[in-house]
């Protein structure tokens, strides 16, 4: 291809602009002023978190306001401790209730410059609050900034953003009025009528035998079973956690058959307290076999560290005897994965676990390890309900297309992909998670959001969930791309919401 | 960074508001109802899938209804079998031709906890239907749902939601509208110009060749050469189907020289019958040397199974001997990759494969061995036309990048990035791949869309991709981003509709 | 569930459409021009890239007129030859200047099917140009789109779309002013305050340092350590790159004693040649421990060539020991991975690296070794400031979630997430960076853009990243999400842009 001369005779009629190459290389701002005042780019701005938040259609709004807003909370994954739900904890400060154990809001911190004396250190409350506020303002588009906001507003009455400025007067505020917020106050305020904490096996779920005792609290305090440390042969303290095991079951653990006797053993008293749902993070999906998982476990409790073949083995091993029992009992198996934890030597020597300091694995092979482990559970045991996570956001066509390969009959959406979780709980992550299950799976049989979290406060990430989803579906329905029927639509939201996870769980939810 | 008292003293001139914790948590409804009443939250509804369906702004509009609803079809890749065509089948009931063969709806059905009875079993058509019927108000946002309704409006004049409530009549009516529906019927309607199915190179291609011969038909019906069996040495029934496509070729494949020279014959047994296009569904991206190909082959022959890397340096020698085919004969060489099949062993031996039990293997290093690959073909025996496809969405950008370092002059576009494929032709899938290409290569030579399908009635899947490009299109043109130059534009979707995949498979459409 | 036939009866009520299966399958257009007729479908649609390109709101306009525009420019990340600053080169046409070294544009021209000849051959300067104005039109959605664009506004006045019909005027009106736009005049006009060029540990700086020493130029150009060649000990030529460096030094690098004794020597001289900051290109990223670093350097200069563990090896304890040399002089540390290089074999024969012919690796694992590399080093020397940047964009939330956990109190955000990069520096790449940064980590810290260019016209990358920005910020407010609050948003823009690259590369930009 080549061009004539007589193209620019073409042109001629066709002027280019003449150039100005002397003068300011960037626009002048005088169009655009005349235009903005001419008025016909005025756009409706909406106001700052208001009961719309996250809502832009009539639709969505609808979805929202008569049917997301009014459900109950089942809450089927946190760590909260269920000690502070019975003894009905009041938190002296906003630095105890927000900072006091929010791992989230310390990386933010620590992104800023704030030195740890301010975090997790000895500075004084208000030191710690002021610091947060003056970081939350450059955290826009981040889902802390949101979550801090929905948790003034809800708890406290307090629509002025938080800022240096306004810092001072929303610590005086919101901490006068938490001795009116105790642990339980909020809980029933937002109307939660379940929640699953998360228990090792050894636990004597005290607090849990206490809360189901007392009448005058109807929500639902259910333990999860969380055998972690059974089965992570490859970390340390592993031998010791068997023996404390062990001693908790009456019989020494010293081989694979009295290892699942003890977790069947711990598994049946959590069941006879009300545990409807269990819980494994695994390092990564693993599926090996070829190894003998008695001798593994018997030369790991002689001190001899496995390899990863054989840890890997191991772990599949027990897991699919838990499965089968899980399956056995009716109960739910959550399965989370690609968390990489503790990367910073220095301050996991410091601080400890879960002290902000995880990140995502990235794992290669996911689906294809995925199919391996499901598929042989399904074949030896029989799979029980399965909710699939992963920390990795580019995982989630994976994880959506597998579940349907193991999905039967038992009930709607047996094998489901748990919503987005941890690093993805943002609106961008929750939107993408839902828009992928909805590709691959039917979005109708979805069980719907959980708070993961270690604060009481942390329940309006529910209502954001909620926003999010009638927005999305509101959206599909403003675009033509759903029927305009507000009865199947209401009922969907409700179910999403509420009802689909109660009868997962099997939950008998009391008035 | 520490505030002083002073700072509650400025905020006081502006008010935190007051705080109201004894109340509700939640809004009030009140403001938004206002708000509603006042109009001011009057958004334009779409009316539900209507002529405008999925096109958002006039632009988009125009270049759909204008340039894009008029082009005819090619539809380069599809599992339709030729001999359903060339007997003109007529399907019994919406059963037949909906859930017949089309394991994505079963997938569907199982998610929603429907019995196999009911699916794939002996059910009766309409419980069958009934079923559907039920899930899929459900699947809002799932791209069946689109299909669904694109093909009741578009082959049936229905433009009823497929509901419970509806699903008697529209069963019905449809029904009766299915015997004037022939294979052919839906052909011509479609205006589908040519359909290239999938084909072994042992098939005798007697269809393809009697519809050749049928002059009352005029679409190109070509076979695709797909050698899946001559190359998967790590798959049972290797052994068994070279001694076959031996007995068709008439000499015995006992090594790599007669397995080539019958792959050679097949080959050019297909080219006489039309065949423009191949196939090759890779797990992943292999690229192995270092084995001798010939010595593996004869050790599998034997009996003796193919280690990983075996396998992998044998299926890296036959492909690079096949694309040195392809290319001399200028035929267009498809790989797929990144599926892994049959994740469920139980049903695997109750349904066999293709039945709905497949997923996403999610490898790495696709980029790494995708170059490796490609750039070992181009150096031995020069690259033939390629298309690529992932089902793994992650890998869009890898492909993106990687086609680009294999372009030459032979023609416009010759390494393809491949429509969405599969688990991702969703609305959400194909934006992404289409966006994705955009930014990495020259999306004006894309070779667009093609069904992949099943079922006659996916011809709708090309409308779906049509107008999901020119509302994109048509985005960027009605937010600046590209000129409102509609005869650049018409003829871009025009090309990408039709236009390209003719001069890329290098077919005669017949008038 | 079954359908009773008294659905139907329901259904009576209802009617479904008359079905016309005998017409058109496709909708008649008249509906959709009565509906355009009557108006009510009209959108306002933007100019073509006017002063509000990609600016969709109010507060988006505001925030880049009155904010982003104004800042000047910091470039700290670009492939720029320094000697073509100090001799203030003048390009003869805008083939030179554009098409000259710019790999971007050679692989668009392959994909469209282009010959070598007129991409990097012998073929006329206009012959390349118009070639380049055939394929531009095609190019919708791609960044090159707008850059061209841009580039034509901003530095020619030009705001015709460039197109065959328009190649010979823009060719003859751009070229008559080019006379006018040497490089300096260019650097000038786009108020560009700093550039870091990219240069070897055995560059001898001279321009750098004549660039310093000439008062007419305030502009500051700063060496960038980049010493790849000293650590890529797997690739060919390291011996004789280590040979050259010795020579430089003065002393024979025959070990790794030596070889950190020379890289020290060298980093000194490029601190007092006024570098802020270094590069580092890895395939992946490594983390490999457990074999003598200096035994597999002195086995490599002996010709023996390392296993890719042993490679590893070397690579982290290089890495390592620089890492700690940067802290020690508080410079940042910059590491690129994820591409995959020189793909075509025979393209790299003929036309040698950066030609375009790279791509993206797409490596798993990538948080988990990050996690180790970045613990490493903080463990053994204490981390220095440090930027990431993957190729991968399916990276991204590993990145972000991976720099949060080390982070210290030395400066807010002294790890970042960099810009996205090459192949993600489209608007779609661009803002899934900043989206996945704000979600995970404190957006108000960004050190912003960078161009990794390779042309001087590139300055406008940073107008398409600030429109960018500003479009989500503003999008953000508009939609409720963030306080309109135009003093923090707008101080947050301008730290962005400009503000916080000054202080954490601690430059003393002149008056």
């Amino acid at each position: 291809m080549t061009m004539s001369g007589a193209d620019a005779g073409i042109l001629g009629s066709e002027p280019v602009h003449n150039p100005e190459p002397s003068g300011s290389v960037f626009f002048a701002e005088s169009n655009w002023l005349a235009q903005k005042a001419a008025g016909w780019e005025a756009t409706l701005k909406k106001p700052f978190m208001d009961e719309n938040f996250l809502l832009n259609n009539d639709t969505a709004r609808t979805l929202y306001h008569q049917h997301a807003a009014k459900m109950p909370i089942i809450d089927y994954h946190c760590h909260i401790d269920p000690k502070e739900i019975y003894e009905d904890r009041i938190f002296r400060d906003m630095t105890e209730i927000w900072l006091g154990g929010d791992h989230y809001k310390w990386r933010a911190l620590r992104s800023d410059g704030v030195a740890e004396h301010y975090i997790t250190g000895d500075a004084s409350p208000y030191e710690k609050f002021a610091h947060w506020a003056n970081v939350v303002p450059r955290m826009i588009g981040n889902q802390l900034y949101h979550w801090t906001h929905l948790e003034l507003q809800r708890y406290f009455g307090i629509f002025e953003p938080l800022s240096p400025c306004s810092a001072r007067a929303i610590w005086e505020k919101s901490n006068a009025l938490l001795s009116g917020l105790s642990a339980r106050t909020i809980i029933k305020k937002s109307e939660v009528k379940a929640i699953c904490t998360t228990d090792d096996p050894a636990d004597d779920l005290k607090w849990h035998r206490l809360l189901k005792e007392d009448e005058s609290f109807s929500c639902l305090v259910l333990p999860t079973f969380r055998p972690d440390k059974a089965i992570n042969i490859d970390k340390p303290g592993f031998a010791e956690y068997l023996s404390g095991l062990g001693q908790v079951c009456g019989f020494q653990i010293d081989g694979l058959t009295t290892l699942k006797k003890a977790l069947r053993k711990r598994l049946i008293f959590f069941l006879e307290s009300g545990c409807r749902i269990t819980d494994h993070g695994l390092d990564y999906v693993m599926f090996e076999q070829g190894y003998d998982a008695d001798l593994v476990l018997r030369n790991a409790l002689a001190g001899k560290v496995p390899t990863r073949e054989q840890a890997d083995a191991f772990k599949t091993d027990i897991l699919c005897f838990l499965a089968g029992l899980y399956r056995e009992h009716d109960i739910v198996m959550q399965l989370h994965f690609g968390a990489v934890r503790n990367n910073s030597p220095k301050n996991f020597q410091k601080l400890g676990p879960d002290s902000g300091y995880d990140a995502i694995w990235g794992t290669a092979d996911t689906g294809y390890r995925l199919g391996k482990l499901l598929g042989h559970i399904e074949d030896q045991v029989g799979l029980p309900k399965t909710i699939i996570y992963s920390l990795n956001p580019a995982d989630d066509a994976q994880i959506d297309a597998m579940i349907a390969c193991f999905q039967d009959d038992s009930c709607p959406g047996k094998i489901q992909h748990g919503s987005a979780w941890w690093f993805n709980d943002s609106k961008e992550g929750m939107t993408a998670q839902i828009k992928s299950l909805a590709n691959l799976s039917v979005l109708g049989n979805f069980v719907g959001m959980l708070t993961d979290s270690r604060s009481f406060l942390s329940y309006t990430r529910h209502e954001y969930f909620r926003r999010i989803l009638c927005n999305l579906l509101g959206t599909w329905v403003e675009n033509g791309e759903y029927p305009d029927d507000m009865d199947t639509l209401g009922k969907m939201v409700e179910d999403i919401c509420f009802n689909n996870a109660v009868n997962y769980l099997d939950l008998e939810i009391p008035d």
